[in-house]
């Protein structure tokens, strides 16, 4: 368990705090994460990586020479904002483009993406590479829905070897998309982690068992057995990992692999030695020359008893940019020139205090959609135990309690925005990046999706008209189902979304005023909501609890149609 | 709890193994331990360091180019046998003598005191600097007490840069003696960790509470209270250790420190940074300027729950040395060139099987020693489960266990002995390393002495006569006190072996036969071992414990008399 914090709250921002006066002389603080502290070559590309805390070395242990650019680090286990990302790949930017990378886990494409999205649009180029060495998470048909475990270090490695190289985005993003599909993991778990001032872990593996393929956040695995011995365990993992050779290697004997052994937390150096040294004659047997191995913590979950085990399989290129040197907090191999210290007045590091101007109308608007959020926060609070009750029956029952953390640092953040003369353009933007901050999760990510949407298309000059709320909510309706690769019938909020959405399109073109069209599209919304529980459930990461869930309606279905509803109210008393 | 192992009884064997195969660049493995792979500068003095294994990456992980020369590595918490130490610094010795450091535990003393005896003798210059940095091990007017902790890599490296430097043997002492005395440590524990296969955790702290100072092997701390918060824990540790600044430096203010923060093994890294935050302020607030600090797991007790934080007090020539590159399996600083592989053929790896000639006379007499040995076994066979209650009474119920398993690895070794025509003097040597190797412990390391001082005065040439015997008997007895620092009346093993000794002496030189003599000291032994319980116990490192045994006879006084007792038969039967 986690046993050393001081207010929970504030675990990531102490953690990061003490991390970066423990290594000030490879990274500095910038609003979102850490950058390097050393200066890097003028017109390289610069790699970001990111994603929860909670998983150090991973992310922040990795920046440095050789290594990455920077890191985002979100919350505990949950992705960074969008504006985080942002933040950070502004300040990395060294003139030729960022590569951001990351696990595949869905807040975090979410976030990731609209990061990209932004900064192409101000004339930075942008390319993501997510990592999916998980064989446990998806089939090799579905190998687009793997999540990223320890290899996430593989593709980090190559990436930025690469871009220490002088490789141009384009050819930064070719060699990361080749280690990413030749490296292959599988882990083991033994029991949970405890999140700071948590009173029972993230999960739990019943005492003596072993749960295969279990994700680094207690996300299902395959399978579940007895503790095998470490030798068996060499050969479970060695097997598997195998049996799947990626395209491209004829076969294993000749092959030449990088090889991790990586502990998530309380399974120790000498254990996992122990477990090596049987993965290493396995290996040999099979005919494999190994590269540079790496066993100890490379990629953790707190102090979750678990272990995965990593095959790169490299080729001359691979293998090259793999032993280039390295100069990280966590991470250092082979000896390099030290590079002098960044200067700090040079980097563009975003003002994320600044109050862009806004048009009168558009301050005036700024306070109506401060009050919507006002009407949100209420109906939320009164809610939080209904939600958390509907959540429980198929997810973590988190769903009201997430909702509410959002919606409080939203209509904080928001009232904040009020006071500096925001426009609604602004306002949307900085409710949408706390919603997200603080809720953390899947839904977090979403209504920050949302809520930043409508901040794009509301803008801070123009004064919002019914038809731009209305285009603002089509766009939110839009980007959740890209980022969030939901579709309707799902069973997720995207089946009261649509149907809200088109309705107000709908009635609005048929003149109805304001009101009456959200009125309709409020109903249409409650109505598509309750008929979420005749949906079959999506079979996503949680198949064996989402199955649970026919006959109950949609958590995230339900909180959208209550919001709308109380939304009204505001529209209204205009 | 440590979960993934095969056999325990070679779990460090297969670990060894693993470390060895991962790290094949840096480290090879001799008799005993690991030395560097890559060569070292000709008459260089040779840092070895060593004892129990379970505390990667202490010992072994810090053998490397700018760090030790070698590592030698005991079971599980348990000091290697002096073999072992005198295996690998032949293997390490560069020609200008061999520098040992290890923490000051009874055990690690005796057997690193043989080895460095033995190389002595043979022409190797060899000193040891023992690392104190436990404050809270013993009062600072009995520093020579203190035990070492996470305090032992400040020593080590010290040594080892002043090594690489070129620096004398005699010099090489003086700034390890000078980190040693400038290095003060305190750690806490929230819970114990559980060797592999064991029923329990080694020790246990009450849920929710903290033990402040108690040992890495669960040796008694100083007081127990409720977990802190992260800040208050920093608070507690610095303001201790700013309390004791080391002789020769007037005032924290304006002092440069470098900052250890150490995690035992399930304490992580984002825990770590919370705490060096606050540490990080306190010490800015001393006024103490902070010089490369260390902060994750840097000496662990397999998966134990602690932290400790470390304050290395420098001067100029040893921040030098601090700051000077290395680059070990699990500690790497600053760029250096690689240096070339070594030649294995070119290290003088003692050939650990070898058996040197010996006399017919001194063949025969080995077979009578071997005879001993095994009624030695039986006997102790016979009283496992006394003795372990005897011992249960004031320490940890293990005096049957390891007898048992000491004797009969002991037997063991000398009927292979036997069976290859070794003389008395190598018969009793290899049943000493045997012994010492499997017993673990003082006792092991109490018995192996006690063996080996009867080897070195039997030897393989002469007929060993009563009075030889004799003589051999009185060598252990000052080995004994000598290397266990323990005397007559502390309540030990000492109690009854002076009297044995002495009454053999006695009656030998007044003419009495072997067997009269003999039965008459085994009746002073057994006699002196019961009045053990009219002792008062000696206070120790398990001082709480230790007055339990009032009333109780000293475990390690009553075998020794059982052993001698049963030895008488093997007499008679001559």
């Amino acid at each position: 368990m986690t046993r050393l914090y001081n207010d929970p709250v504030n675990f990531v921002d102490e953690a990061t705090e003490g991390f970066v006066a423990a290594h000030a002389q490879r990274v500095c603080q910038v609003p979102g994460g850490v950058i390097r502290s050393t200066r890097s070559e003028p017109n390289t590309v610069a790699v970001v990586i990111g994603g929860g805390s909670g998983h150090y070395p991973a992310f922040a242990g990795l920046v440095g020479q050789g290594l990455a650019h920077g890191a985002v680090m979100g919350n505990l286990f949950a992705s960074p904002s969008a504006q985080q990302v942002y933040n950070v790949c502004k300040a990395a930017n060294n003139g030729a483009g960022v590569l951001l990378s990351f696990g595949n886990y869905a807040g975090d494409v979410l976030h990731f993406g609209q990061a990209r999205e932004r900064l192409i649009r101000e004339g930075i180029p942008c390319e993501i590479v997510a990592v999916i060495d998980d064989v446990s998470s998806a089939s090799q048909d579905e190998i687009h829905k793997r999540r990223g475990i320890a290899g996430d270090l593989t593709v980090f490695k190559i990436a930025a070897a690469a871009a220490e190289a002088g490789y141009s985005l384009e050819e930064v993003v070719r060699v990361s998309r080749a280690a990413n599909f030749r490296t292959r993991s599988m882990g083991v778990a033994f029991d949970g982690c405890t999140l700071p001032g948590a009173k029972d872990a993230l999960f739990h593996v019943p005492s003596g068992k072993m749960a295969v393929g279990l994700g680094i956040h207690g996300e299902p695995g395959i399978s579940e057995q007895e503790v095998p011995s470490a030798d068996a365990l060499a050969e479970l993992l060695v097997s598997h990992l195998l049996e799947e050779i990626p395209d491209g290697i004829d076969s294993a004997r000749g092959a030449r692999v990088s090889v991790l052994l990586n502990g998530l937390g309380s399974i120790k150096y000498e254990e996992l030695f122990v477990v090596y040294r049987r993965v290493h004659q396995l290996l040999g047997d099979a005919g494999l020359e190994i590269v540079e191995p790496e066993v100890g913590e490379l990629v953790t979950s707190l102090d979750m008893a678990g272990a995965s085990l990593t095959l790169f399989w490299l080729d001359d290129e691979l293998e090259r940019l793999w032993q280039a040197p390295a100069d990280a907090p966590a991470y250092r191999k082979g000896s390099l020139e030290a590079a002098p210290p960044v200067d700090r007045s040079q980097l563009d590091i975003p003002d994320v205090d600044a109050i862009p101007p806004a048009s009168e109308v558009s301050i005036a608007a700024a306070r109506r959609v401060y009050q919507a959020l006002s009407a949100t926060r209420k109906i939320i609070d009164q809610n939080v135990e209904e939600l958390g009750r509907l959540d429980a029956i198929a997810g973590d029952g988190d769903h009201g309690i997430g909702m509410q953390r959002g919606v409080v640092a939203a209509e904080l953040a928001a009232e904040d925005a009020v006071s500096r003369n925001a426009g609604a353009g602004t306002l949307l933007r900085l409710a949408a990046e706390a919603w997200a901050d603080r809720a953390g999760g899947t839904s977090g990510a979403i209504w920050g999706v949302m809520l930043n949407a409508l901040s794009v298309t509301l803008g801070d000059e123009d004064e919002p008209t019914p038809a731009h709320y209305a285009s603002g909510i089509s766009k939110a309706r839009d980007d959740v189902m890209t980022f969030g690769k939901a579709k309707l019938g799902d069973k997720t909020l995207v089946d009261a979304l649509v149907p809200f959405s088109e309705t107000l399109e709908r009635a609005l073109a048929a003149g109805d005023d304001f009101s009456d069209a959200w009125r309709k599209a409020v109903d249409a919304a409650a109505n598509a909501a309750q008929a979420t529980a005749e949906l079959k459930p999506k079979l996503g990461r949680a198949r064996p609890l989402a199955e649970k869930s026919l006959g109950t309606p949609d958590p995230g279905a339900v909180s959208l149609s209550m919001i709308v509803a109380a939304v009204q109210g505001v529209i209204d008393r205009q």
